[in-house]
């Protein structure tokens, strides 16, 4: 094993014994001397991002990718504003889940304690190792950081930041740690160090977050690609289907909880499809469609079998007609990456089957896919949207960072 | 990928869609008319595991494993018993776990559901096949079990027994399905069947267990090896920790609950280890310890540096004499497997202490490690007994097999 990983595992978990210990005092003091210390050194973190974003046109990264590294004085502001938002969120640790007394007069209580050590493995944004930090440090667990090799000045900046915040308040500076070597070897060593890391969360491109699930050992939670659909039932209120479709496509595209595709009922397809188009016009949407909407819609191209399955991130929707509620709900749960599925109907029957009969995280009726988000659903904080059924499902805030234990007090009790 | 194990996958899928859906009343049926089937098919069955005992001889298989695998009219009532036990559970499927409403009036529940398809995979006994097949059944999943090659002919009797049952209460028969094929490449192919399988539960040995963390891609709940302690502090009360000793060491030292060392305060080693030496004789228990219990009972072995890292399994128990709580804490997390620990104690502070600083699924004051255990629990059933920090931790009753949903109901909210 590399050593220097090692060496970093070793920091870490030692980091991890002293922060699950430490009270939520100290913890919101580190978050707050944190958000000062960004804005004290704002001109260093610009200046090492400045680099960044130099080296990056230099190779000529992609005019998204430049987007996410650049740092500005805003940028680094909301950095430290969410850092002190994460220090006035309640502290998950200690919380009694469960309780009860075993009929041998054992009293046993399920408490929340943190992960240990989590490994945050991601591509471009220099945000996510602030955000990573603070949340993984609330919840009382250290953490080992890899960014994206474009962002290497930038994140290094940020954690020497962070790190001297932690010793300022007394906190080990290993609680967050930032490999500096950004290959691909040390970043697939990281993915298997599972003598010192519980749990491994990549953020990033689903090809991205493939890789990681094939490479990890380490246990991954994974976050996700979202081919987010609505479903208009025959008995659906026009106006309100296109004022859902028009937010869940157009609000934010780019992100996992946008609409990717219409599935609509037959029976109002003829009515509704030629009102959509006129709606989304204004907004650019380019429309694909199977041949049952492109007979109602003639303008439209045809859709393919990959379309149904694409997550566009883009201003694309693709529309499929179906005869009823169960061809919706099988189409759907053939092709969907189990993110947010809506639908929308008056009918009570419907609503009870589509929810039911969805598998996916965040099942809606009558509402904006978009809702899908830490902060929608009133979490205060977000680590990712898990798409996978194991430990946490939807949007992860801070008990999605932390495990349980059971401790168990008795008076000299044996078993029979 | 092997065609065979993706028709079973396809089959699984298609089946836990339909028992996710299916009420509590017909689950419970399954589980009455399995238990019936297997006293009807008992001949039929013995007949099998007969063939598989005589198979296993033939090899020179060890004792422990020919125990393991045997099976008795005793222990085929035992099994029905089991089934008729989980019938007689609360299912956890539909639970309302969390629900709130938001600022903008979207009301969200999160919904117990079930994980979908589980693969259980073991090693020679059984009765794990029927175990497994009842409470993933009973919390709304499909299974596909792969056991040891040493049982199949009783493995096939045994599902093809369950999989009748189901049938006639009208449910899929590929809710239980189990591979024939014993080989290791079909095993390892199970592990990596990501496109169908949500959770991989192994159960076995350690070496076992960590061969298939190894291996597998799709996401494992790992279960298992216990380095189980006990410290006994300096002001405990001799004859109390005597007889926790002895119940946690000797009532079953097999299991992965049993204790396998002993950690001793310097100021009481010398009254508690000659007494508890004497109270060891009649079981045959096999003492090793480190230089100062060496010294305080001259006839015991020097442990080594290996000793204090293994799992026995077995009637021996190593002492290590500690300075002070802090050492006995910092020995105990770093050797034991996060399984179960425990303090004998009368000082308050140092039993928040050590329930606080060991890091372990259950940590126990003044009581045996041995009640580490679903029925001990009061959990009515257990999968196994979870040493990871993710998703369950410390003994798994129904509840570990679920996952669970968002639902969330508007009247036409878009996101600002």
């Amino acid at each position: 094993m590399d050593t220097s990983l090692e060496t970093i595992g070793q920091q870490a978990t030692a980091a991890a014994y002293v922060l699950g210990q430490a009270d939520t005092a100290i913890k919101n003091q580190a978050l707050l001397a944190m958000a000062d210390a960004l804005l004290t050194h704002q001109d260093a973190i610009l200046q090492a991002n400045a680099n960044d974003m130099a080296k990056a046109a230099e190779n000529q990264v992609r005019q998204v990718m430049l987007d996410r590294l650049l740092l500005t004085e805003a940028r680094i502001t909301a950095m430290a504003d969410g850092l002190r938002q994460v220090a006035t969120l309640p502290d998950p640790i200690g919380e009694v889940v469960a309780g009860w007394r075993t009929p041998n007069n054992l009293d046993v209580k399920q408490v929340r304690v943190p992960l240990g050590v989590i490994g945050m493995i991601y591509e471009a944004r220099p945000n996510v190792t602030v955000d990573a930090a603070a949340l993984t440090l609330k919840a009382g667990n250290a953490v080992v950081l890899r960014g994206g090799k474009e962002a290497i000045e930038t994140n290094i900046a940020l954690s020497d930041t962070l790190r001297q915040a932690l010793v300022q308040v007394g906190l080990p500076k290993d609680s967050v740690q930032l490999l500096h070597d950004t290959s691909h070897e040390t970043a697939n060593a990281l993915m298997q160090l599972t003598a010192y890391l519980d749990v491994l969360i990549p953020r990033g491109s689903a090809n991205f977050i493939k890789m990681v699930l094939k490479t990890a050992t380490v246990p991954v939670i994974e976050t996700g690609a979202g081919n987010c659909h609505i479903y208009v039932a025959e008995d659906a209120a026009i106006p309100e289907a296109i004022a859902i479709i028009i937010n869940a496509k157009t609000q934010r595209p780019s992100v996992c909880n946008a609409m990717e595709k219409l599935v609509v009922n037959q029976a109002i397809a003829p009515t509704l499809l030629p009102q959509l188009a006129q709606a989304l016009a204004p907004y650019n949407v380019t429309l694909k469609g199977d041949a049952q909407a492109c007979e109602i819609l003639p303008d439209i191209e045809l859709a393919t079998e990959a379309d149904w399955g694409t997550e566009y991130n883009d201003l694309i929707l693709a529309i499929k007609v179906v005869s009823d509620i169960d061809a919706a709900i099988t189409h759907i749960n053939r092709y969907n990456t189990k993110h947010s599925e809506a639908i929308i109907t008056n009918n009570y029957q419907y609503s009870q089957q589509f929810t039911k009969q969805i598998d996916a995280a965040v099942v809606y009726v009558n509402a904006s896919t978009r809702f899908t988000d830490g902060f929608e659903f009133g979490f205060g904080a977000e680590i990712g949207i898990s798409t996978q059924k194991l430990h946490a499902r939807g949007p992860m805030g801070l008990p999605a960072l932390t495990s349980t234990k059971y401790i168990v007090n008795g008076d000299g009790q044996i078993r029979a």
